[in-house]
């Protein structure tokens, strides 16, 4: 069995990355390449996984999504810690286009399990980011973790219409893994699933596609399901101010080792797309407050425009979430569309998973989002069916450093 | 509202296929942008939508998938083939990287609901291919079909191991959409849901990514979620003798109204992936009968090396399903890889969705699968958990001709 995985012309969706960077410039997934070089306007490049932040927050949004919570089974803290580590040396490694392991999916002894899945092997980094949080249920007893938890980490209010389904809700730890290939967002998540076999199970996953926020002002803005373009005042990685004041945590927040992390909540929002689809186009501007074409605000021409919160209905969505309503509470929204099958019923089981950064959800989503159930005419739409809430520590600074150490310290 | 949908900077993937091909060339979703050029090498334009056979068969196989079955809810014949209409028309634009209906997502009165939903506004053909079939259940009683019902789309018999979920097999017309952009897939049956309202419900439907077959020699062979290459020796577009013996139908066969079409056979295949990734190198080699690396035969070093069957173990899966096994039986596969999220037991639910056309299951896929049924060992891994088999259609020839004309004439 050769050590040395070839460089092949990689397919798929990679291709066109590739023929759009220049094929020559990319190192395919292989045991001893150099990391590829960073391309933020390609699909095919790696973003550097160590840093002061992690990665996969104001990273530019990749336009596929697997999410994972899991739930630990060990009790034992050396073991989660050791987990944590492991991850830590795997991320590392599949962010940048490697394997899981240093044997990888085919360089190791025959008579033993591969420690890569294999699925990837001629695949490029595909700009996959690797993001773990922490979830209220891991600061309890079991690890002697529950004077640690964030006060920025206190449970969700109950949220009027609301209808969630604990089995695809909450979770212990959870791993946000992005890239414009799912192969690669797919593999990533199953390595570190196989990884953490005895000590984690998989408690919910959800895959997404056509991320509907914008994170960088160098991307388009997307539409979600409704039809709509989505994120278009999104709080993105250019608004300095803004990313400093109500991204990041800092030391003075109260849990010191937060400083540099930020708090993540997840909503699966489920469609009723075929009521949607019959209702009148100037119901669906007037209910979003912007027109449907453009993305203007209601009363303007272009994307842009700043926002006449005076020409639109008192209700209209945008009217309703705008930061002037809340204290000027912002968002870093990377969600993303998905479609589940059917649901037994006839219809599509679709929506948006939504997903959002910031510093403290106390003064920022849960304000925003309780004027939205309360108000917001798109209910009539939508349904809240999951809801998760994680702490994610700052970013792992070099190869001696692991996800989470300040929690464990 | 304007009618005219100005031409933009598509984002996502598309942007990559955009940049790949030039940007200049192709005409992002617009009323009335001409239909974009065809790209066969490019992940953003467009294959025709007439022709003697469907596009979406031979057509190289796009990397993303959203399949849907239709159950048929009125009982009124016209009702049924006027729709088959209105689809014919709504596929005919949408595949050429236009809105479903010619007023469009935005260009219609704002007192009426768009026809056309809208989240695909920007984005270009992306390679989008729809396909419809007829399932057994269509030629019963209630549209004067049951004598019409081809001898070859007998029902398949019942597989040892296969445990198959009613609710998710089988329909009574199905429509496989495959892309380049999930969005522009998802979207189409959307559109096509849309259109039936009232007339159709869906049945199931399924997402799949990371195409796990190549139709065409000048495509790569991608990778299984098992991690093997997977389809090395698939039907391809070029095997002209192949195509026309055994993936066409023709008069003779019977049934005159399929002539030029094909029959489709879908399994969706449940991997229990946490116990194949436990499972050491060389057997999962044995078991398949090729290398993981290169994907090359028992014996050989390179993937399109001449299988030598004697090299392998008597159960390979490569020696079962080999066409000497069965009477030079070929299938042209096009399947996708699936993660549906987790299972509730701490699980990914993933797999494999196998699409396969040919001239007559009976002496293709039926043959081929009983033989694995009974004797792969790679039945420990996987199992069968939906089933669903199709009539599809000769083409649609041009704008006065529509899916099943044959049929219903």
């Amino acid at each position: 069995m050769s050590e040395h995985i070839s460089r092949r012309k990689i397919f798929g969706l990679g291709a066109a990355g590739v023929a759009a960077a220049g094929a020559g410039a990319i190192a395919a997934r292989s045991l001893l390449a150099e990391p590829p070089v960073v391309h933020a306007s390609s699909t095919s490049g790696a973003f550097p996984f160590y840093g002061e932040h992690q990665a996969g927050i104001v990273t530019p949004a990749q336009d596929r999504l697997h999410f994972v919570a899991f739930d630990v089974t060990t009790t034992r803290r050396e073991e989660l810690t050791g987990l944590l580590q492991e991850w830590t040396a795997a991320a590392a490694r599949l962010t940048q286009g490697r394997d899981a392991g240093a044997s990888g999916a085919v360089g190791g002894p025959p008579e033993a399990a591969p420690d890569d899945t294999g699925e990837a092997l001629g695949l490029p980094a595909s700009g996959l980011t690797l993001t773990v949080g922490f979830g209220a249920s891991l600061f309890d007893d079991r690890f002697g973790l529950a004077a640690r938890r964030p006060a920025a980490l206190a449970d969700l209010p109950r949220f009027p219409g609301e209808r969630l389904i604990p089995e695809i809700s909450g979770g212990d730890i959870c791993v946000q893994a992005c890239a414009h290939d799912p192969q690669v967002a797919v593999h990533a998540i199953r390595n570190l699933a196989r990884i953490g076999f005895g000590k984690v199970t998989v408690r919910w996953s959800q895959l997404g596609f056509g991320r509907t926020s914008s994170t960088s002002r160098a991307q388009t803005t997307p539409r979600n399901l409704m039809g709509f373009k989505d994120g278009t005042n999104n709080m993105k990685l250019e608004d300095d101010d803004l990313v400093r004041d109500q991204l990041w945590a800092a030391a003075e927040d109260g849990a010191d080792w937060m400083a540099g992390g930020s708090y993540l909540v997840t909503r699966k929002i489920r469609m009723t797309i075929e009521t949607w689809d019959r209702t009148s186009l100037r119901e669906q501007e007037d209910i979003f407050g912007r027109d449907k074409n453009e993305g203007a605000p209601a009363g303007k021409k272009n994307e842009f425009d700043p926002v006449d919160l005076a020409a639109m209905k008192p209700d209209a969505h945008v009217r309703l979430a705008h930061p002037t309503a809340h204290a000027n509470a912002h968002l870093l929204r990377r969600g993303y569309n998905y479609v589940d099958g059917s649901d037994g019923l006839g219809r599509l089981d679709a929506g948006l998973f939504f997903i959002a950064y910031q510093r403290d959800p106390r003064r920022q989503f849960v304000p925003v989002q309780m004027s939205l159930a309360k108000n917001d005419p798109l209910n009539e739409y939508i349904k809240h069916v999951s809801s998760g809430m994680f702490a994610c520590p700052p970013g792992v600074r070099d190869a001696g450093d692991y996800w989470g150490r300040q929690l464990f310290a």
